[in-house]
């Protein structure tokens, strides 16, 4: 197991698995490994590797047992993986990963759309889920994952009550952390603000992450808006990759280099080396020849005088 | 000239003049009378129009009379020109637009660049240009607009006591209001909070509004940061169309769309009607050949029960 993280932030790539699910190019497994060997060097602790869904009804995560195995040689890497139900965890569990990040959605037509179940039962079959990883000898972290926290584009608005109920059932039925998730991008300051401060409450110590995607242009200023209520974990992914199959006119994650320039220049070290991150755009640009390769601080560069929020709090500590 | 806008943030329509002068594309004159005419239907209140630049220097803006003179018969729109010396100022209050935004950098080099002479003798000029305002039978507004406040390609960092001081100066000779610009996309978050408070308490009464360029994607994440400590006034373009000849790496202005959305979801009544904006981003598709359309909120559509800040006002005072 990877050792504690001590940055401010902590920034998990998504692009593994949220991004490429929704990409019909096979992404070669020795460039999906390549990029996870760059990323991990350029400080990003946390990747959502793979998905164990049936590789029939999504062939990118076919590889999945192989995309593992590799991510696992990386050194103090967290290497999570996505479970849409129990089948999926006995995968996990059987590789050894570090995390499985399981997701259900809070909107009753899109958790059916994506697992053809209610959400209801996708609370069941968390606590199954739970009991079986409880029982695993090496016990890895269990994320709940609430999608369309913040809407839905079947649905509109999602009763906010509704999204604490569920959360307090996923954290009293055993999950390790949570994450809201803005799954079609409906999410805005106001509401990121609110919502997260409230669920917060609900579930006292358990952490909370953050889960955005950009459909409508503020997702970083959905960012800023859940750093000030204390959430200190976000997903993103390299090059604002992703999407979701299953909600229409949903576009990608935030993005990962835009999302870090943003937490290190308010001072929050993420630990991240933004340039390094840049130029692993490349594996993107050459596997994925076609897709649009979001994000701007990798495209004009750092300020000329930018310091990272590291360096910043020991310079400000050595005067 | 136009009625005092009642809403509570006012966005100010760029891309006419900081949009296209960077693209080589001649803009017909029809389709720039077409853009103004529609975005004003669509609530924008106040549009840059065009550059009283020598048109040798930037042909797009060769058609400056006519585009002037059009506008000026669009009931309730401020109609505002960029004027980069004296010779330009004559021009406008030839023509009677409502607007002069006068334009220095606090960068030396980036000064010199731009219009060959250095600050200090830009911030004189600007003092010529007052005297001939004031006296002007139809006085127009004047803004002053500080250039590169956040940071320089050229420089690096910019010292803000330097930015503070020159604010100062342009409000004591006489500006009717400043607008702080990160005219490169170095600004973060931290720094505008900090920028324009510091320069807010300095000038006191006198506007100070925001122009942000989304060069390392965290525009929308700086106007709510600016927002935070009063800042009421932002210039945007429509598709995030712009950027500057003379800033290396310098990408176009915050979008409008995307603009106006994440101020509508904090609460602050744009007067803008989203969905008309969107629309008009066919104008540019089918004049600019070849220039990317940025923007998400245009693309994705609005959430399905977005509700717009004054109509949430009048909701919530009726219950």
């Amino acid at each position: 197991m990877p050792t504690t993280s001590t940055t401010d932030v902590v920034l998990r790539e998504m692009g593994l698995r949220d991004g490429l699910q929704s990409i019909a190019t096979f992404m070669p497994t020795a460039a999906k490994c390549a990029w996870i060997s760059a990323e991990a060097a350029a400080g990003v602790r946390e990747i959502e590797v793979t998905s164990f869904v049936p590789p029939k009804l999504l062939p990118q995560f076919a590889d999945a047992e192989a995309v593992v195995a590799h991510a696992l040689t990386v050194p103090g890497l967290t290497v999570a993986a996505l479970i849409p139900n129990l089948r999926g965890a006995e995968r996990g569990l059987a590789l050894g990963v570090h995390k499985l990040n399981y997701v259900l959605s809070v909107s009753e037509t899109h958790n059916m759309s994506n697992v053809r179940r209610s959400t209801q039962e996708s609370v069941d079959d968390f606590r199954r889920i739970v009991a079986a990883v409880r029982a695993a000898p090496n016990r890895p972290r269990l994320c709940a994952g609430l999608a369309t926290s913040f809407g839905c584009t079947f649905e509109g608005a999602i009763d906010e009550d509704r999204v604490r109920r569920i959360a307090v059932e996923l954290a009293e039925a055993g999950a390790d952390e949570l994450a809201l998730a803005d799954t079609v991008g409906y999410g805005d300051p106001a509401a990121v603000r609110r919502l997260f401060a409230a669920v917060k409450r609900d579930v006292g110590d358990l952490p909370v992450g953050a889960h955005f995607h950009d459909t409508r242009g503020v997702g970083v200023a959905n960012v800023m808006a859940a750093l000030e209520v204390g959430v200190r974990a976000f997903d993103a992914s390299l090059a604002g990759l992703g999407g979701c199959p299953f909600a229409p006119g949903a576009t990608g994650n935030i993005v990962m280099e835009d999302t870090a320039f943003l937490c290190e220049t308010l001072g929050y070290d993420t630990g991240v080396d933004i340039a390094a991150l840049a130029k692993i755009r490349a594996i993107l640009a050459e596997n994925l020849p076609g897709t649009q390769l979001l994000g701007n601080v990798a495209k004009s560069g750092l300020p000329k005088h930018f310091v990272p929020a590291r360096l910043r709090a020991r310079r400000e500590a050595a005067e």
